[in-house]
């Protein structure tokens, strides 16, 4: 196919470049210049606007949240221009509210609209292997399929609604971000006790907890090992309030959020901006009187 | 080996039977008769006194908690009155504290005491199929090792000082605890939306979160199935207590398990004492407006 | 002096009475029409557009939020128009950080700025008995002191950063629905207890807190009087969230405010929209257990 | 009257000094002799054994804690070697379900029973001017009332059944530790803004807050000056702790009190146990990035 490509971050170049191998045709456009000319020597056609890149069968936009993607896509009137057959993949992690503003903004402009936010780090979109959050109407779902299926090992068809992919990633990341926090809470407590973390991280992913999420950020909260970050602690707190706010639109208290929004509030404000987010573990650490390394 | 069983309820009763499966001699005792009796007709001798359970190589308690433990072992002298070869395996759960007093009665009576509490609901001890969190003397432990291996499918050693194990049990405890409250909230936020809270437990147990906790707590609270319940709502918001009462004592605050507790209270303040714990659901969903049901 | 007003709602246009009655010339201008009227029948001059208002000494916003005063402010372009000698004062309760944005806007076109915002409700407002938090260049503030007296029975001097004197408002706001949650919860266990809230709340404003905002909204909470309302939920919530907001901002996070946010979502979700924000009792007492009236 | 007083603290002594000056004959008992001499020298009559203190017409309790109390008067026997005319008044705090085993165990015995918690601290105790909670059978009040009146400038009737004084102070400490919270989170706010406390604190307590809860730990928090300790963190935990058990019993969640739990233990947990219970205020502070006399 003949695809866009919008957001060459650290996500978004890897992904152009999974279509690139499967025999799509990529044109690329990102903010800095650098990130485009790397995607162009690995093959894809470099354009110097935006719009350019909605000329295309397809256009996969994955900037990085809600004001970013309204000032390159809806500020500049990208939708208003683009042919009627094309659609348009917003795979950004945003808000609710600013995923059903575009849903509307899309159906305006007669074009196709999917969500389809990911699950995954960098390496793991390079890898082709994210889980992708799929929601739109059938048929514009069933056109950017190819693409897709370059991109994730698993895709996750959440409904005809393109918001409820938004909505579901926002509860998957709350998800992990819970569980950090207890495994936090639970660590600090048995390293006030000289119980040692390790076994304890060991029960549980040798247990009840054998998963992905326990056996990722558990041995960093047990090594304290908050760097290199794959998620920064901002962008952890962006995902929690964007939770909290789709919750305060709709009446339903998050109290487990909550507690999360504060303790990420209280990593960054004590310097930990650049760390991974398991970086909140540091939070319970602190306030049970360990102090970093012991 | 000729062993003493003490308390057969839900779990005991199952873990008596593997016991006797294993070629071992057991003696059992209950503070009521017909569960006794049962074990009777399965191979124990049943006895008349919890003393008499203590006469045997080795005897294992199992009774629901703190003040059950106190009035059965400690207000009755059975320690002084056992033999110095015995090893006491309390598979309770307790908390730390009196966990510590107990270590510090049997090093005084000079007898062996080793804490085994266990991971899995009353069908995984009938299995013999129990994670078992072990920690005591290593000698101690030994002696003790073939019962274990009757009782569970994994021992997990702890360490030397057998409160730890009391300790780990909690943070396992803590952590469902956890797990369930997110997927509450996760769930009912879910609803208010009209998103198939299904749909996200597809995605959270078939990627991130593919473990047991997940597995089995997930379909529960999307269909609202807090009956028959395997662990009830008050059990629930006594493993938390204790794990809060552990904090307490070493000055970890633990944010998440204070939520937890509101909430449990929450639950049994509705009228759901009897249901399973996972009915704490019930609240996330209350509080965001919707009617059971809905 | 010469006084334009912005923003006639249940306080701004008690306020703009008491100019006219300490003999200033008031000209304002409201969204809805009906407001200016009824302030021209009491002496104001009604202009047609909020540039008009500026034309004056000084100009007084009472504005309901921070998109309301970007909308009739600054995207219209007030301020370039503004002559040079004008002081602006904002009496709004915005954000600390549309506040600073006000601040480097009023700078840049050279024009005075104070911020004013007011404690009182509506009827305190009629009365002229408001305090007012005051903060703004000295040679400003004085210019416009006349004013202030005009408005306030007491004015607070916070300094001569504007942004200050909403940061101030923020804090007694979260103050006031703090000590709502905590009467809210010390009552519903009352209750629970069959021991009269009133008994309570008469020890309370008796002795250690005899103060206004304890005899205002206990009795309140005891009757379970919500309405009619001074002050509704949602903006609570909207004043809580602000909170939150300046909070994160310099990373310091507020546990309490975090679990007032919940109450106020948990509140307006049961459908207490339009009740006093005193309304967020009722969820301490629905979670309590306690009915209605009960 | 002739009374006995058991129990010579902070509290105690001063309130047993004002019977003595009311023209009582009082016989005291405390279990370190020094404070007895104190007394004695003051005009008491020194007792050697707490049950030689309930041979009178009425006799005060004033112990630390449920344990004491019990250890002291319900283990000894005390109220079955009583004659029946007499009346116990405790003025202690006490948990709520303690104190319903109390008024079971002084009706079996036949002798009277009221609860007299007291607010104040001990220098208020000293001058006669506490605010006392009173509850208990008309007959019993009336008796000890002369008692009452030499104790506190003001009697507060909470009812017929003594337990409800003892939920009525564990529900104004709890309003005060609520008070101490929220001055102490938007005094850590306000500092991050290089808002002088100081400041904010004068416009609470000079409007919405002129209350002696805010006039006296409004400038402690302020001053940052917790020491030294008129009620210590331990203390103050205790009640919260308490007013959570209390709500447990009944099925009441108080989400406050558990965030109050949880920096109480932050804050002990930090070494500041001697200190004052306002310096929970120092955790917003930690929290809030700011480093202590910043």
């Amino acid at each position: 196919m003949d695809v866009g490509f919008i957001g060459l971050g650290h996500m978004g170049s890897g992904m152009a470049r999974n279509l690139i191998k499967a025999g799509h045709r990529v044109r690329v456009w990102n903010r800095s210049w650098a990130a485009s000319e790397d995607l162009g020597r690995d093959g894809a056609e470099v354009v110097a606007a935006p719009g350019e890149a909605f000329d295309a069968d397809a256009v996969i936009t994955m900037l990085s949240a809600d004001d970013v993607v309204r000032e390159v896509i809806l500020d500049q009137g990208l939708l208003a221009g683009a042919h009627r057959g094309l659609v348009h993949v917003v795979s950004s992690t945003i808000s609710v509210a600013f995923a059903q503003e575009l849903e509307r903004a899309h159906e305006a402009a007669g074009i196709g609209y999917v969500a389809a936010p990911v699950l995954g780090r960098p390496d793991v979109a390079a890898a082709g292997e994210l889980n992708i959050l799929v929601a739109g109407r059938p048929d514009a779902v069933a056109r950017v399929q190819p693409l897709l299926d370059a991109l994730g090992k698993r895709i996750w068809p959440i409904g005809d609604q393109p918001h409820l992919a938004n909505l579901a990633k926002l509860a998957c990341n709350f998800t992990l971000a819970s569980a950090i926090e207890t495994m936090a809470e639970a660590f600090a407590l048995a390293r006030r006790y000289d119980l040692d973390p390790q076994i304890l991280m060991e029960v549980l992913t040798g247990s009840l907890f054998a998963a992905p999420a326990y056996k990722t950020y558990g041995p960093m909260i047990v090594e304290q090992r908050y760097e290199p970050a794959n998620f920064k602690l901002p962008l952890g707190l962006k995902d929690v309030r964007l939770a909290l706010e789709a919750g305060e639109a709709v009446g339903a208290p998050l109290p487990f959020a909550s507690v999360l929004r504060d303790n990420f509030i209280d990593a960054i404000g004590h310097g930990d901006r650049d760390k991974d987010w398991s970086a909140i573990a540091a939070v319970a650490a602190r306030r049970a009187g360990l102090e970093a390394g012991r």
